[in-house]
């Protein structure tokens, strides 16, 4: 409970969307000529590496170099529309929400070519220490970045 | 709503838990050394398709044959301890809960080194008519092989 | 052996090289920090769809609309630098040789952040016919086609 | 060419072949209703894996915590007969061949329901330094556990 009291506050500033384009591969196609289902959470996870240099000026690689990593702790998807062959997804995606060590990104997967949603949902990733895999505290800096 | 009315008077029927053994393949180990997040999903749908052959009896091939299929229409997963490289993944599945025409199947991933929880969640399943991809009612056979 | 004279005659006229990018996705990424090795041919898979439509325009849909489908027979890869996250990889393929009812694809992946060669090699595709499998022979207009 | 002097030497004592069982998993198969065509080399990686610990008695950790890894440095698979939902792959691997600081595996996979060839090939592999990346000499105590 405590672990959100952080994100009741920030709730009321204004967490920014960003959008990234994947492109469909052929391995991502299953049985049902379709993407495979498992496959939108590797969309969301690329779309997210792309923002988080490109859009938050925060890579990745800044946070590996600090000792610092975000895992996925939990993810809800809900399949509205299936992406075939020769799509290319625009992966929308922004902060809903930090806790004390953690962060919710809401993500919404659309069909270029129809402008039609394809799945939504929720990623809660929580900040670790790489070395101990424990979570830590997001610090005043991290949450400024990512307060745009 | 109205779709999950059924739903409730088979909740007081008793539904099994099956389990399946999943090995680790080298190739579903990301670069932080894990079972990468979405391959959890894999793990399911591989144990799924297991138990709709060899305990309910009904193959994903028969449902195929009659012209239905069941695709996932949500998912949540909460992660709590990571899989390895030379894990065997225990999946124990189970229904839920049955609407008109979907079914909820609650997982459990335990790694079987430690019989500890790795992940946990839910599938929502519904069962569409391949040939227009319409959701279509649960019939009562379908129903009574679930119903174990 | 008698399948390779076409393949000699064409030998002798020019094919196009043709290119295509593909970014690389967290999910490419395996234990060792960089694209697991299998995933490259599914780049130059991606590669040749997109190539396909775009280059030959005879798209791979066309030719599952005629009943037809091209299957990789075998490969070989050379690996000689990693490709890393973030990273960009050019895909340059084209042909090689024309059988009689095959095609030899040389590839190259390049690192586009370098220029520096990461892989190349030879997917041996055959033109199938899709209800009964076997391998049927390539047309006129199919060579037609790819004699760019 | 030097290279492969002692592999010459080698190829005159007996390699054993060695044998794993791998399931085929849903997101295994493509939109072509048979396993993807690069799954097949993460099932050789897989049975490598399994028997370097199983039969070789020099599990890919034990080389991770000399400061060295076995890496792919190419490849060359012939695919004779497709692998499809509901297939266990017999995969059936063996060093052909030790040159100064790599090795040769040839493999095999196997429909287990029809003990009919799937598809056969080769995996060249290179010792390394894990912390320089250059390929290191094998020593004489890997030689005579590979030489069994």
């Amino acid at each position: 409970m405590n672990q959100w009291i952080i994100s009741t506050i920030f709730l009321t500033m204004s967490f920014s969307k960003f959008t990234s384009e994947i492109p469909v591969r052929p391995d991502d196609i299953d049985m049902n000529n379709h993407v495979h289902f498992s496959r939108y959470l590797d969309y969301v996870l690329a779309a997210r590496f792309e923002q988080m240099e490109r859009d938050y000026r925060m890579s990745m690689e800044e946070f590996t170099a600090r000792g610092l990593g975000w895992v996925v702790s939990g993810c809800t998807v809900q399949y509205k529309r299936p992406l075939v062959l020769g799509d290319v997804a625009i992966v929308k995606t922004g902060i809903v929400g930090l806790g004390t060590s953690s962060g919710k990104v809401g993500f919404e997967i659309i069909r270029k070519a129809t402008g039609k949603l394809s799945a939504d949902g929720i990623f809660d990733y929580t900040l670790v220490d790489i070395a101990t895999g424990r979570a830590v505290p997001l610090t005043e800096e991290i949450i400024q970045r990512y307060s745009i």
